[in-house]
């Protein structure tokens, strides 16, 4: 970003990117995230093939059937019953397909759902440590973005300082359960009072505060935890949802917005939801995946083995004196920065070939974030840089 | 839309799109497309199998290669240098990897285009008959859409219309060429006449109106006729493309935004571009469609076959008395209605079980619109209707 931005609203994007646009495009990670026998840990990204049945699924699919194969393709019925019928067994709720809303990805999903809801001058509240482009999107859909900090130590909502937060001008809320960078699953407890702080606040204000409950990485949970969707605790709520984590297969994007039955407003948001699909970009899933979803709506990457993975670096990185903290769900691992500045401390990760997320791009100075989509043989190899880069700093801290 | 809108912005939206919406969602066309025996014209589907060719890249190019095939992609390094390549090759023009970003089709390339470009109160101008989607597009980007009417007679561009209305804030124009409905290729002479008002009013504004080049169907054009890039006349200009009509697999979205070497803004416009393409949902193409794109750049739907449709159809009405239209590219044939209210003469044509676009849905008023990726026989089926129904028009219009 040398040059002055074109417009207002890409400025306003552009500075709720700074430190992730930095990362992606000017660090030792950026320059060096290809190379030979470097260690990435920086972001969800595929470290083994992909899954056999997923490439198998597109190379069936890809076979025409009918002249219609590849024409226009929006929500196709057959994924929405699909897809209800997925969500009513999962969580027992009599989800209908009239309120699935096929998305490309649930990038496109948060999109279009604000896009549906938000005028400008409203508020959308975010919890920090967010994901990277929450504060962007809502940005881009013309409204104010307001940042509740979750609770310092738990990881929780803080619900004192998301009623606190709240204004007549509030419209939305995002929530991210499993979260994304911290692991956390949201007790039920917690939603339960979420719930009733929504609820009062809409009230008060005379107009619905909707939730989008980001559930990305529902399916991405350990130790045999239950997950809760934050959509049972309250009605003004919208499930987004993307099989690109399940899969880990991010470049073919495929994700849906839910409306549970119980949203009072699903008779306008229905048309809503599908203009702001068509005006964010013709925001469906293509063609083939929709007719290879049947094949793909059950399949996963190997938890199992991801909670493995999990374990072997927390129990390494925790032996070497890192603090660590043990997700309940989703691809990443949060460990504590040795020194003050997470940035610097990844710079000298990063001269031990093993890269990571520093806390900063994701507003947790002061940690860094390991993705558990590393292979077996990448985190074996890392160890030693870790132990390494740990002694190093300390070093240089007590000079 | 039975009910309250859920925003300002959906409502603003909705209300540009109602008479597209009444007829996809509640028209004849809607309810009766699919049963057997219908000769559907409406829309630019296919009626044929997909091309053998763009079916079998899908299918090869779903065997990974690597753990990174279906990792996180976005404009693609080998699809920039394939896109560029091709552009130098087409229009002696020589475009660069750098400015060439891939997009999950040309809505989506509009989208971002806007979404880069515009502030709220900007204006942007259309021209009208438009494409379906510009003027909610233009709004959903928090802009003023103003419409400019195309020389009726001819359907070139009116070069006074449009600099009239150009005021201050005018931001951009889209143009389509060639055009859709009209079939016209806007001519060297107007595109040269285009720029100097663009200029002149750029330079009267002290900052660029921006022109949005949609060229979606700069490979479908007819009787060896040549196409002028718009873009090769005036810097400050943005070609947009899409695979999805050249292929005729809209199911299957891929296209791309382009900046000639020419436009002064380039270095402004990458960051905004592709940040544009971030917030308006992650809008780049699926990994699989980029593996494929080499074996997909040079295939093409068979345009001679489509140049003898759009002739057996124009023979064939203009006989039965129809006043057509010969397009010179496109997939579209205009043909005046013979009674004023083209609403009700694509009734009497459903009664035939013939299908095609009414005029009002696309600003033209007394006109209907006929695809041609009708199939052969659908259109010889369908001729007979189009003379019943020519018939009773004209006995109706006599009572």
């Amino acid at each position: 970003m040398t040059t002055e931005p074109v417009s207002r609203r890409i400025a306003g994007i552009a500075a709720t990117l700074g430190p992730a646009l930095q990362f992606f495009t000017t660090s030792a990670w950026a320059h060096h995230q290809g190379d030979p026998g470097v260690a990435d840990f920086a972001l969800g990204n595929p470290h083994e093939m992909p899954l056999p049945a997923f490439a198998n699924a597109l190379k069936h699919w890809s076979a025409p059937q009918n002249k219609d194969w590849f024409a226009y393709t929006n929500s196709e019925p057959t994924s929405q019953a699909l897809v209800a019928q997925t969500l009513r067994e999962r969580y027992s709720v009599a989800f209908e397909a009239q309120d699935i809303f096929m998305t490309n990805g649930a990038f496109a999903a948060i999109a279009a759902a604000l896009a549906a809801i938000v005028d400008p001058g409203d508020q959308v509240i975010f919890i920090s440590p967010p994901w990277f482009f929450y504060e962007a999107l809502i940005v881009s859909a013309g409204a104010q973005a307001v940042r509740v900090s979750a609770d310092s130590l738990t990881f929780d909502l803080d619900l004192d300082a998301i009623a606190a937060a709240i204004t007549e001008r509030t419209r939305a809320i995002i929530i991210n359960s499993p979260n994304n960078p911290t692991g956390r699953i949201y007790p039920p407890e917690t939603l339960k009072q979420l719930a009733t702080v929504l609820s009062t606040a809409s009230e008060r204000n005379g107009r619905p505060i909707y939730l989008l409950s980001d559930e990305a990485y529902s399916r991405i949970i350990f130790d045999d935890r239950h997950f809760d969707s934050p959509t049972a605790f309250y009605p003004y709520a919208l499930l987004l949802y993307t099989y690109g984590k399940t899969l880990l297969t991010p470049g073919q994007r495929m994700g849906f917005i839910a409306l549970p039955p119980s949203m009072p407003d699903r008779e306008r948001l229905r048309p809503a939801l599908f203009l702001a699909q068509l005006v964010t970009g013709y925001a469906f899933p293509n063609a083939l995946l929709q007719h290879a979803l049947p094949d793909l709506e059950g399949l996963s990457i190997d938890i199992a083995h991801l909670q493995r993975k999990r374990d072997r670096l927390t129990a390494a990185l925790r032996a070497m004196g890192y603090w660590v903290n043990l997700p309940e769900g989703t691809f990443y691992l949060l460990a504590r920065s040795p020194i003050a500045d997470d940035q610097v401390f990844t710079e000298i990760l990063a001269e031990q070939n093993v890269f990571v997320l520093p806390g900063a791009i994701v507003e947790l100075p002061g940690y860094f974030r390991i993705s558990l989509t590393a292979n077996d043989e990448m985190i074996e190899r890392a160890l030693p840089g870790f132990q390494i880069a740990l002694q190093r700093a300390s070093s240089e801290e007590a000079l």
